[in-house]
C-alpha cells in the first residue's frame, strides 16, 4: 500500500507515523513544501518572546532529537521529501505531480491513498505597504527568526499588532517582554471574537493596565514607510511604529483539493466525513486544511488547531489502515495566555447559542480558583451559557489570573457528554484547598444557572445595569456590601444597606420600584433579593457577578 | 416549618442557608456542639504550616466577615446555638433533646424536619500513651492552635506522623515547612491507600528526597514519655520524637442517629437515599456523617469531604423545601498537595476495578503537563484504568509536579458521563503551549489504552519487569534510547539499540525469546515493538511508562 501525504507540520507526520505503527509494510511518502518538518507552530510566539531559547527546541522530540528527513526515515519509516511542492492531483491515475524546489524538477508520485494535510496560511490583506520590511505575519519558523532579528537589533520599540485574535494577543505578550510599546488595531468593535463582550471588557482593561493600547473599530488603510514600515495609517489616524505584526486570521490551504475537484465547504476548508475521507474515497484530509463541524450545532466551522490536527490525523490513519474511527467535531475550545491572565472558552457563546435556537440562560460568576483563604488563590471571572429547556450546559468562558483552563476542560468534557447544569453541579471534582474551593467555580456557576432556571431569582447583566443608569431609569440600585467595602470602592447612585442589616431595614425600600441588588460578587446580592422576595417585593433583580464583573 | 439542624461546620450551615433562600418563612435553628461555626476544616494543615496566617481567615467569608452566631442570625436568618450538644432524638414527638454546654442546662427543641450534619471524628486508636501531651489529631481549630503553640515554642523538631493518608501527608508538608524532621509510620504496606502501588512508589521516593522518612508495615505499640511524648514504640523499634500527629482516618458521627433507630450502613455512616433522606422521612442527613455510594459500582462508601458535604447539603435543602434534587454518589475523587507534587485520583483503582468485575486494562503514561518546549512544563505520571469490554474509562491517577488535578477533573467528568476511552481521546480540550501539549496527557493516555484494547501492543508494568529480572527470566530487555541517554542513566542488563537503528539492527535480536522494549517514556519502546512485530517477532512487549515510571 502506497500512502502519499502532502504536508509535514502537524497532521501529516501524525498520519504517517500512525500508519507505520499499524501497518509495517505500508510505503509512506511525505511531501512538504517548506524546509522544516513537524515543528511546533503554536510555539512561535514563545520563541519570539525568548521563553523558548532555541529554534531547534520547536523541532525536537521531547528527548531532543531533531525531526528531520533522516529522523523520519529511520524512526518513522517515512520517506520525506521536503522543499517539494505538490502541484496537481491526477485522481484518475492516482498520481501527484510535485516539484522539487531545490532543483526545479517536476515528477509524479503514485498513490493508493492520498492524504492532504496542507495546513493553513495567514491571511494577507491586500493593503498598500503590506510588503514593506518589518511587516510580519507569524506562521513559519522563518517569520519568527525575522522578528527575532529585528528585536535583537533593538529595532522593535513601537509595534502595531493588526488583529486582536489569539495570535495577536500571544504576540502582544511576546513583544512586550522585550519592552516594545504595543498598539493593537482591531477592525471589529472588540478584540477576541471567540469571547462574549462581558468578558472581553475585562481583557481590554487588563491589557490597558499592562500599557497595551487597544484600538477597536479601527481599520488599517495602509502601511507606510521608506522600505521599512514607519507608520500604520488607519481610518482613525496614524500610528507611528517600527514593526507591524499582521495577525488577521488564517485560511485553509485547499487550493490543491479544489483544483482536483474535491468538495470544499463554505468555510473554505476541504470537506471530510467523520472518517476524515474527502469526497474522493482514496483521498483523506486532516488538520488545518479541512472544514470542521460544531459538536453541538452540527454547523460547519473552521477552527485550525494543532490539537485537532493530531486527533484528525490519527483517525485518518486508522481508517486508511482498514480500522474504524470517527471524529465527530469540535466545540471551538480555545485558550490563550495573556501576561498573567488565562482567557479560555468552549462550546457556544451567548449569541451563538441564541442563534442556534436555544432558550439561553447566562451566568456571570467571579470566584477565586482555590480556597479563598489559601495563599495564591486567584480570581476567575466565569460565564456560563446554558439552555433553559433541556438544562444542558452549552458553553463556558473564563478570564482572569486563576486557573480557568481547568474549568474549561471540565466544561468541554461535560458539553461533549450533553450534561445538564444539574449534572455538572454534582460532579465529584478534586477538592483540597490548594486546588479549589469546596464548591469549585464551575459547580457554583452551574448552581447559579439552576437557580435562574428554577425561577428562584432573576439576573441582570452589568451592561444592562449600566444602560439603566445611562437612561436614568427609575430603578433602585441596592448595594448590600459592608460600609468598609463601600468606602474602599464606592458605587455612586446606589443605596447602601449591608446584607446583615437588611432584615431590619427593608422597610426603607420601595416595593413598587424595580430594585437591582448587588455586592462584590453578588452572592450577598442574591441573598438580599431572597430576603426582599420573602417580604413581598417582586421586582428585585440581582446584578450578575456583582462589582467584580462591572467594568464601566 | 421548623427546621432543626445538628452540626455547624460544612453541610449544616449549607442546608440552613439554602433553606432560607428557598423559603423565607422557614424557622431554621442550628445546634453545634463546638464553639466555632462554619470553619474550613480542610484548611487546618495550611494554618499549621503558616501559609494561612490567622485563625479567623478559616472562619470568614471571602470578604472577611466572621461567621459567628450573629452573622448567621442577621445574614442567614438562622438561630444558631453553639456549644450546644444534641443528646437524643425523640422521633415520635419530633423533638431533640439538647444540652447547653455553657450552663449544663438541658432542653428540648421541636422540629418538623431534622437535619443531621454531625460530621466525623478522628479515629483515636486505643494505644497506651495516646493521651500524652504533644500527641495530636488534626480535626478542629483547637487542634491546630495547640500544634501551632508547640511549633512557636520551637518544640517540634522531631515529629512522627502516624498514618500515611491525606491528612498525614498534608501535615508532613505543613510541619516540614517549620523545619521538623518527620517520620511517617504506616501500618499498611504502603502509604496513600487511595492510590495504586505503581504511583505510590513515586510518592515515597519523592518524600524520601525531601528528607521525610517513611516506615510502612510498621505498627505503633505505644506512645511513651513523661507527661509529654518522647518516643513512639513500634513493632520495628522506637522512634524518638517531641510531637506526634495521629491521622489514621475518621469515622462518621452516627451515634445520635443510631440511638434513634435510624438505619446505619456497614461503613458506619447514616444511610440516606438520593434525596438525602434517612430511614425516617422527617430526618435528613448530609456530609461526613452519611454513607455515600460509588457512582460506578453502586457500592456503599465512606469518603468524607467538604466538597461532597456542600453538594449533599444543597440537595437536602431543596428536597426539604418541596423541590426535587438527587445526589447519586461519588467517584472517590481526591487530591493532595505534597510539597511540589500533586497526587490525585478519581474513579476505580486497578484492584477495585478488577473486584467490581471489569476486564481491566491499565496504562502508565508519563508526560509533561505543558508543551515540552514551554518553560516550566512539569511531569505528570499518569495511570489510566479502563474496561476492555465496554471501553469505558474507569479511573485516573496522577503523581508529579505537573498539573494533574486538571486531568483528574476531566476524568471525573468523563467517568460520570460513562465515556469510553475513545470519547476521551477525541475531547476538544483547551490547547495552547502554556497549558498542554497538542495531545493532552489524558488524550495520549487514552490513546495508549485504545491501542492496548485493540491488541496493537501488549504492555508489561515496571513491577513485572523487575520481577522478571529478579527471577532471572530468559527475557531480552531492549533499551531503544540514544547512546547519550543510556550513558546518562544506564539500565544494566539491557541491550541498547537506538530506535533509529532498529530497522537495520533487528537481526541482532532473537525471535524465539520474550522481548521487553522500553525507552524513557516508552513511546519509542512502543514504536520498537511495532517495528519488530513487522519483522515477524511475536513475543515483544512494551514496558509501561518506560524508565520514568521505573522506581527500583
Amino acid at each position: 500500500m502506497r500512502i502519499l501525504i502532502v504536508g509535514g507540520v502537524a497532521a501529516g507526520p501524525k498520519v504517517g507515523a500512525k500508519i507505520n505503527r499499524l501497518n509495517s509494510t505500508a510505503e509512506v511518502t511525505l511531501v512538504e513544501k517548506g524546509e522544516f518538518l513537524s515543528y511546533a507552530g503554536c510555539g512561535l510566539p514563545y520563541y519570539v518572546a525568548g521563553e523558548v531559547k532555541e529554534q531547534k527546541e520547536l523541532m525536537c522530540t521531547p528527548v531532543g532529537v531533531v525531526r528531520d528527513p533522516v529522523f523520519f526515515q529511520n524512526v518513522k519509516n517515512m520517506k520525506v521529501l521536503n522543499r517539494t511542492e505538490a502541484l496537481r492531483i491526477d485522481r484518475q491515475a492516482k498520481m501527484l505531480l510535485v516539484k522539487d524546489l531545490h532543483t526545479g524538477e517536476e515528477k509524479t508520485l503514485p498513490y493508493d491513498k492520498l492524504v492532504l494535510a496542507t495546513g493553513s496560511s495567514p491571511i494577507k490583506p491586500p493593503l498598500p505597504g503590506i510588503d514593506l520590511s518589518n511587516v510580519f505575519s507569524v506562521h513559519k519558523i522563518e517569520d519568527a527568526e525575522a522578528i527575532r532579528k529585528v528585536i535583537a537589533e533593538n529595532k522593535a520599540k513601537d509595534v502595531v499588532i493588526v488583529g486582536g485574535g489569539l495570535i495577536g494577543l500571544e504576540m502582544t505578550e511576546a513583544l512586550a517582554r522585550h519592552g516594545a510599546r504595543i498598539t493593537i488595531v482591531e477592525k471589529l468593535s472588540e478584540i477576541l471574537p471567540m469571547m462574549d463582550t462581558d468578558l472581553v471588557v475585562h481583557v481590554m482593561k487588563y491589557l490597558e493596565s499592562k500599557g497595551v493600547k487597544v484600538r477597536c473599530s479601527t481599520a488599517v488603510i495602509s502601511f507606510e514607510g521608506n522600505g521599512k514600515v514607519e507608520k500604520v495609517r488607519t481610518d482613525k489616524g496614524e500610528i507611528p511604529c517600527d514593526m507591524v505584526i499582521v495577525a488577521v486570521g488564517v485560511k485553509p490551504n485547499a487550493g490543491l483539493a479544489k483544483e482536483a475537484g474535491l468538495e470544499v465547504g463554505k468555510t473554505g476548508g476541504i470537506k471530510v466525513d467523520a472518517s476524515m475521507q474527502t469526497s474522493d474515497p482514496d483521498i483523506y484530509a486532516a488538520g488545518d486544511c479541512t472544514e470542521g463541524s460544531n459538536l453541538i450545532t452540527g454547523e460547519p466551522c473552521f477552527i485550525p488547531l494543532g490539537s485537532t490536527a493530531n486527533k484528525e490525523g490519527r483517525v485518518a490513519a486508522v481508517n486508511i489502515c482498514g480500522g474504524k474511527d470517527v471524529f465527530n467535531g469540535v466545540l471551538g475550545t480555545a485558550v490563550v495566555k495573556i501576561f498573567d491572565y488565562t482567557v479560555a472558552r468552549t462550546g457556544l457563546g451567548e449569541e451563538q447559542a441564541r442563534k442556534a435556537g436555544f432558550d439561553v440562560i447566562t451566568v456571570l460568576s467571579p470566584a477565586p480558583d482555590k480556597a479563598h483563604y489559601y495563599p495564591g488563590a486567584k480570581m476567575i471571572m466565569m460565564k456560563v451559557v446554558a439552555d433553559r429547556k433541556s438544562r444542558r450546559l452549552l458553553g463556558l468562558q473564563v478570564v482572569g489570573p486563576g486557573e480557568g483552563d481547568k474549568r474549561v476542560d471540565v466544561a468541554a468534557t461535560a458539553i461533549t457528554a450533553k450534561m445538564t447544569v444539574d449534572d455538572v453541579a454534582h460532579l465529584d471534582l478534586a477538592y483540597a484547598p490548594p486546588y479549589s474551593s469546596a464548591m469549585d467555580n464551575i459547580i457554583t456557576a452551574c448552581d447559579i444557572a439552576r437557580n435562574k432556571m428554577d425561577g428562584i431569582f432573576e439576573g441582570v447583566s452589568p451592561a444592562e445595569v449600566k444602560a439603566m443608569i445611562d437612561r436614568k431609569d427609575d430603578v433602585v440600585l441596592l448595594d448590600v456590601r459592608s460600609p468598609a467595602e463601600v468606602q474602599a470602592m464606592p458605587f455612586p447612585g446606589a443605596i447602601n444597606i449591608p446584607l446583615g442589616a437588611l432584615r431590619k431595614r427593608w422597610t426603607e425600600l420601595p416595593k413598587d420600584k424595580e430594585i437591582v441588588a448587588f455586592c462584590k460578587i453578588s452572592l450577598r446580592g442574591y441573598e438580599a433579593a431572597m430576603i426582599l422576595k420573602g417580604q413581598g417585593f417582586n421586582k428585585v433583580k440581582v446584578m450578575d457577578g456583582g462589582l467584580v464583573m462591572w467594568s464601566f
